[in-house]
């Protein structure tokens, strides 16, 4: 698919702008992504990148140096800087887009005042520090409480949103004014925005869908043909919705565009880099030269690890996560546990 | 993807076979792989062709000259007819698997007792001459019982079945008995059978999946990508359980294989002729034209008609359905009917 070249110029669009002061931790592609999306919407956008050198290079050129090159920014939108400490004490609003492996390397860094301030989470994957979920995380080692957080989550691969492609976004918090607080500045012309209260959830299913995607690209790379594919991802939907009612119940259908879109879109899509991992591995790579070939982390790869052992403690029967587990920590062989796991699977 | 030639000949397996009297009717691709399937199991599989040409060509060649050519079968596992009342006298169970807008032409010459034997729907349509789903039509117009009855459903591409890659079954029927037999006799190495008691359900799911894949095709022709195709099937799967629950009321989890799993692949899959024609009218083909472009039936255009009017009898709310029937029979346009669609789902 061609990429579009787009650009993402406040002064060309007539609308008026919002004056919420929101930043974005992070510089990949799903962090791009979201300052292009804020953008269409906000007067400011402050960016806290990874170093001067991209810094430098964004300032320079108007566009990320690695990632999402082709979106292009009006400068006079962006705030950037390479100081978490800057962004957060100038927003109200604070997305973290970073990958999940890389935020308490910022986040510790991070002595500002921030208990008053909104905390958006964009990270699919655990947090290795703690173990745990970025909710639970902010929570504990910055007081943060849920009020004040929300995640975005759905099917919503960056390249799309780089191209303009219309895509779904789920804004999930507890608290209705910053539902429409958020609803406002992510809603755009080729972003439409839903609202849900179920946090833990939706953090959840972002996370183990990057595993389920891994499945699915090993599948595919074992040669399993499309017939499987539906079979595997319809079991996988079911796994997660086993999984998400033993961490947290609460009034969910997990056939809504966060939970089964995003399922969907990461196991089907080519853009996905958890399925082109798990390709890697069907194909015969070893696990650790499959990540090696990759130059963007694969979330689902930390997140196995985790929501397995959470499975485990709780007594959850997951053949999916399991076999992904068995095949990425304890070197078994991904033919021979996808033929068991065609047995479990209905 | 290379097709792989194989060799569907059962003097070359080492299992016992079934002695079921089995036959099957129609000689279209889906017909053409469950022969396939059955002559993993069984000693004679009689199969009811469309005409002498269909008969003559494959007791020349050992395949059928129009579908699946590259199955080749052992001619002294089949025992092929033009007679439809010569196979159902002869077997006591009948797959039916024509195109469902055939059915009836086939059928109507049924003259010999049928009463007794189990009714195998394999077909994912409505019948035209009375307007509703298979399991009534047998019922109403030959007397045949739902305790006769099974449907088979399932993401099960025939090109698939063809080279043999893993694929899932389900067979829905109320009577255990009939179930067992079912299952032994579709159960192989590439086949797995689940079994299921929701007859109807089975049977309305197989045949909205097509309109829903219609609909996946347009989006696709329109240029919406990944992320859209990924909310419009999570949105899919939720009208297809309203629609289930206000026909018939039973215990189902859609997300199972039969529903889910089926419509996965049906909108997902390239081997899907529905999508295939929705791909068409999507790029600007007239729905007639694109009808015409292709040489198989796709069944969801006639199951549009059928289903949207049921849908509004029952006054239930289905966007997509209506965006779909709307473009396929009211000559609307496609890309005004998705903008519209867009607001609409979530």
């Amino acid at each position: 698919m061609a990429k579009k070249k787009t650009n993402s110029d406040s002064s060309s669009s007539k609308k008026t702008k919002n004056d919420v002061a929101v930043g974005v931790v992070g510089s990949g592609s799903f962090a791009t992504a979201i300052v292009k999306m804020l953008v269409e919407n906000c007067k400011t956008v402050h960016w806290c990148v990874r170093n001067e050198f991209v810094k430098g290079a964004i300032e320079l050129r108007g566009h990320n140096p690695t990632y999402l090159t082709a979106v292009n920014f009006n400068l006079k939108n962006l705030k950037l800087t390479t100081d978490v400490n800057e962004l957060v004490t100038a927003c109200d609003v604070v997305v973290l887009a970073t990958p999940s492996i890389y935020l308490s390397d910022t986040l510790d860094k991070m002595t500002c005042e921030c208990k008053d301030k909104i905390f958006v989470s964009a990270i699919k994957g655990i947090i290795p520090k703690v173990n745990d979920v970025v909710a639970h995380y902010l929570k504990e080692e910055f007081q943060i409480g849920f009020r004040n957080q929300a995640v975005i989550a759905g099917p919503c691969h960056a390249e799309e949103v780089a191209m303009e492609r219309l895509s779904y976004l789920t804004v999930a918090t507890v608290e209705e004014e910053v539902s429409e607080k958020l609803v406002n500045i992510f809603n755009s012309d080729f972003i439409k925005v839903n609202s849900s209260k179920d946090i833990l959830g939706n953090e959840y299913s972002a996370i183990l869908k990057n595993i389920f995607a891994i499945g699915a690209g090993i599948a595919s790379g074992l040669g399993y043909g499309d017939n499987f594919t539906a079979v595997f991802v319809s079991n996988a939907i079911r796994e997660m919705e086993t999984f998400l009612e033993a961490i947290y119940e609460a009034p969910r259908d997990v056939n809504e565009s966060a939970y089964l879109g995003d399922l969907l879109v990461t196991a089907y899509s080519l853009f996905s880099r958890n399925r082109n991992l798990g390709n890697l591995i069907g194909k015969g790579y070893t696990v650790k030269s499959a990540i090696q070939s990759m130059n963007m982390v694969a979330e689902g790869y930390y997140a196995a690890d985790s929501i397995y052992k959470t499975a485990r403690q709780k007594k959850l029967e997951l053949p999916i996560i399991e076999t992904v587990y068995g095949i990425l920590y304890e070197g078994k062989n991904a033919e021979k546990q996808f033929k068991k796991l065609t047995a479990k699977l209905n």
